[in-house]
């Protein structure tokens, strides 16, 4: 096992209605002025923005607002946020809505202290200095609500980036499953793969006697199984909701991935997919990580029949163990169709002919990157490949 | 699954040698001078102490020491640790221990800033101001590194009692596996039987539809199954040891227990014996727990049933489900007898005449407790005879 600092301050506040309850967190935590930043219509429909405003507005604590956030959020209105919160002096950023708004927020809640621009975090300066931050989570999926992580997209050229930093994990994250409820089934399905691929990105790892991560991990990804159909088949399921909630928590506040070398070339590699097409990150993920796996699986295949036999029940074939790894990552490919997801290039909307820009856009050059197998440009342009013509 | 709030934010420092780091930390959570508080001799003829000692005054940290916490820590030190710490102007306290050292610490951070007697808190009132706590762990067991516990004893009468509040969270624990390499088989074994006790107080539960915490606290055992023996026979294996100790953590911060009903009439039965004959508490656990579960099971046999075939891999019985509890149940104490643990009285040291005093100890009168079963006084009776005459 490595070696590792693990934090995660953040106040869960998880259950039926909670977000009543924002003002007094946003209180509780210090904030007077809050700039409450959100996505399109959805929260202002469903009543959701009402009900944060007047938790707010009873707890008195002033606000400001901008919405408008965009999946795969953009630069553009970062930079228009770190303007209203300083012309409005606001000292809290309280987030409505899923990953994009969150990252967004942490975009803004770095820029309003920092004298130069905000993009600096996002180009390998790591941030020292951030307003405290609060979320109303309205997606299980980036797990935004419990990191330190934040991925914006500079509008000119589509370059998605990310950044990590102890002080953009929120203060409190407001947990109310029935607010995913209204969650259209193929979105709750992006978002389960999302939630996968934080704990596979993590699982894949080169670091030994991790037994007690592995077996965390092998527990977030069964329950995603045995929810996520619950959910696409029944979208008002409270239970099944709450259970995926706290599933994409748990993913990512790390505490499933400490002490262990990890990947994220899948998320890498998906990130141009994105940012190209501007295709949901949950469904670039599906096509690429299962393909992903098809190109490392013999860097370890004992580690994938793991994954086979614990999470997915394949039998060992203990005769010829590639078939065993062979078929967990059919399994998983198969499920993330089963559940609505494309699963390879035509489905997702992408062109293979746009392999070498998608490549190019990565930005390898002739490096290699990687936690589990070190990938090259030709490794990743393979990867594509795999993934632009896979079929269950 | 439950509404909950989930609030875990100390930063644990893990790996080799990060014991010499603890003087860092002090200062990063504003620590200016310190009491130094720890338990027996080993601590100071293994040379931790002296380490600790040159990392505080490398930060230029002021201490004074208070050493002598006992097993069942008693609340007579606690006093002179309030006492001395006001005396110094202490503004912080380190634990270098286990789980009854953290415990003591704990107790006199909130005794320190509080008018009254500190036992108050162990007698139903809530601590809602305490001095910083940091730890540097001993021993994987109690889990009260990450958590807002406390468990004190009074000696006038050998009163065990336990308080819980956010602010007794540590704001740092230092954990390095190798400090609990020196630690006996016995004791470490007791460690063990603590953490999955930790777990099965949560597994036990009548909330339905809670999946993930389900299969985190599957996820916790099955590690502990896996991990113990390999300590046991092989008391320097890091690898082991550092699995153990992040286990015994995970299962103790809550992570693994939110949304859901809990149990913990095994903790409250065991506290009488370790009160009465000042025994290990997880020794104690080893005896009772696998007693109440065979009490209970019938409340919900394919609860049981689960346990005997996701944790210990028992083949289900379909026709007759009883008996795939009950193997789960031998499963359990046959693995505790097989790392070197008492199952019954007489292994631990007590008495089946001493029962009707344990019962009134417990003190239920005529009252029911528990979150899984509700037992009565007699069932506590019945529990403490169970335990008393079992065998493999």
């Amino acid at each position: 096992m490595n070696d590792f600092n693990f934090y995660s301050p953040t106040e869960f506040v998880f259950g039926r209605g909670r977000e009543n309850e924002c003002g007094k967190y946003v209180r509780k935590y210090g904030g007077t002025k809050v700039l409450l930043h959100y996505g399109g219509q959805s929260a202002k429909r469903s009543g959701l923005l009402d009900r944060v405003k007047a938790s707010l507005e009873k707890n008195g604590i002033a606000y400001c607002e901008l919405g408008g956030v965009q999946p795969n959020p953009r630069d553009t209105l970062v930079y228009k946020g770190i303007s209203l919160a300083r012309a409005e002096g606001v000292d809290f950023i309280l987030a409505v809505g899923g990953g994009s708004v969150i990252d967004s927020s942490k975009a803004i809640a770095m820029g309003v202290p920092y004298d130069g621009d905000f993009w600096d975090f996002y180009s390998g300066k790591r941030a020292e200095k951030a307003l405290p931050v609060g979320t109303v989570l309205t997606i299980a999926a980036a797990g935004s609500e419990g990191s330190g992580d934040s991925v914006i997209t500079k509008e000119d050229g589509m370059l998605k980036r990310g950044t990590g930093s102890d002080v953009l994990r929120p203060r409190f994250s407001v947990m109310a499953p029935e607010l995913t409820q209204t969650l259209p089934p193929f979105q709750t399905a992006c978002g389960a793969a999302d939630i996968m691929a934080h704990v596979f990105e993590r699982y894949f790892t080169n670091t030994r006697e991790v037994e007690i991560t592995d077996r965390l991990c092998e527990a977030v990804l069964m329950t995603m199984l045995k929810e996520t159909p619950r959910v696409i088949a029944d979208p008002d399921n409270y239970e099944a909701r709450a259970n995926i909630m706290w599933a994409g928590t748990v993913a990512h506040t790390n505490v499933v991935g400490v002490g262990r070398e990890q990947d994220w070339n899948s998320h890498g590699i998906e990130h141009e997919l994105s940012a190209l097409y501007d295709c949901a990150h949950g469904a670039g993920l599906a096509v690429i990580m299962p393909a992903w796996m098809e190109f490392v699986y013999k860097h370890d295949v004992m580690r994938f029949c793991q994954m086979a036999t614990r999470v997915f029940g394949c039998s060992m074939d203990f005769a010829a163990p590639e078939n065993t790894a062979l078929a967990g990552i059919k399994a998983f490919r198969s499920f993330l169709h089963s559940i609505g997801l494309p699963i390879n290039f035509t489905e997702l909307g992408a062109k293979e002919e746009d392999i070498p820009l998608l490549v190019e856009k990565f930005g390898l050059g002739g490096g290699r990157t990687g936690g589990f197998v070190k990938l090259s440009s030709e490794d990743v342009a393979e990867i594509y490949r795999i993934a632009a013509r896979a079929s269950l």
